[in-house]
């Protein structure tokens, strides 16, 4: 029985919408029938996105030892619901023994195809980074980076949400996609896993908006199912 | 840096609702000051209400193995979301270096003094294990066993969220309100995990709900905000 692993806290509640996803993604009429996972939630792992834009304190020892903690207790698989965490993908992957699921390739690869330019919504060291606008490319859509005005709406969306003020942070979203919607854009992705916790509670906005949680949900449970990682035990299911 | 351990997947979403009151009942303004956690979400631990009532399974060597898996990884408290896993809490506490806190006593201790009789709503098991009509007497209230088509609705609803379908399990437990409540019932203990989550999208019952969920919650946060384990890194302060 092999166990999904997850590197979370990055920030709480977004790992806790991930597991969610995966659970509520996971067909099962029992306990038994659901996915196992081991979840290590560390908040205090340096913020990712001042490292990337300013070079404040560096993430990755701290994500390392995150990962080690995942790998001596023998996770088949990792996750990671933070997106700027990506931006040290190498880095983590090489480390593991455990396969490292990309959450950009995740989001990217659910893009219907019809979409010619896709906005990015997420931190500034994020953007900074430019995986998604990489990612985004290579599969010929044009990356809509937000303007300075729209990002500090978005940085702040992410900020409250990790303060626990989902209200505050669905506010925010909003104005950041009102200003979106007006500059033509129709698709975004919400590469941030901060911003489908605010996305909640919107009214309907005229924008397809591509969930990255989700998104690595949907690979992380195809990848478990796929090697029988829920498989009810026979005992279980004689009990049924 | 100490973690706080969670022995979950008894059910799934259970678990994912005891982390998400533990990341919100947290004062924190950024990441960095949240809890730190270890969550081994272990579904294939067979069922405990079951093993209890007619020797199904043993649960109690997977449980154990869960809790050999959080005090390797130095956790420094356990919590269990669920409440039929408690009959086996000596057991349990026994093997692990690292403090059990017991859902049981942190939902009877909430209870308010005024109530004099309080129904006990939960699985099949949990109420023949006994231990929370004890917890109830031990506080001078008398505890109100549903009688069994009540119990079978209670039964039903557990069943029903460890499926993912939380709707149906909110239609069982709104069916066995409606007896109890006809049967002069005005507080109850919300004493399995599952029973929150159907109690989420209930229009406003005339009877008081104790959620052990929530309650563990909070003791949980209490025992570690005691202890520091959010203090926020002083690099990380200097910074927001």
């Amino acid at each position: 029985m092999a166990l999904i692993g997850v590197l979370g806290g990055m920030g709480p509640l977004a790992t806790v919408d991930f597991m969610e996803k995966v659970v509520r993604l996971t067909r099962a009429d029992c306990d038994q029938a659901h996915l196992p996972m081991l979840v290590a939630n560390l908040p205090y792992i340096p913020d990712r996105s001042l490292a990337i834009l300013d070079g404040g304190e560096d993430p990755l020892p701290a994500m390392l030892s995150g990962i080690d903690l995942l790998n001596r207790n023998e996770v088949g698989v990792i996750a990671i619901p933070c997106n700027s965490a990506h931006h040290w993908y190498a880095q983590l992957q090489a480390r593991s023994a455990a396969p490292i699921l990309h959450i950009g390739e995740a989001c990217v690869n659910a893009i219907p195809d019809l979409r010619q330019r896709v906005a990015i919504l997420g931190t500034s060291g994020m953007i900074a980074s430019g995986f998604y606008q990489e990612a985004l490319a290579s599969r010929g859509i044009m990356p809509v980076v937000p303007d300075e005005i729209t990002q500090a709406r978005l940085d702040a969306s992410v900020r409250a949400a990790k303060a626990n003020d989902v209200d505050e942070s669905t506010v925010q979203l909003s104005a950041a996609l009102a200003i979106l919607i007006a500059q033509g854009v129709r698709a975004a992705v919400m590469a941030c896993t901060e911003i489908p916790l605010a996305a909640r509670n919107l009214s309907a906005p005229p924008v397809t908006l591509i969930d990255s949680t989700l998104e690595l949900a949907r690979a992380t449970v195809a990848f478990a199912v796929a090697r029988g990682w829920n498989a009810p035990q026979q005992v279980a299911l004689d009990r049924i």
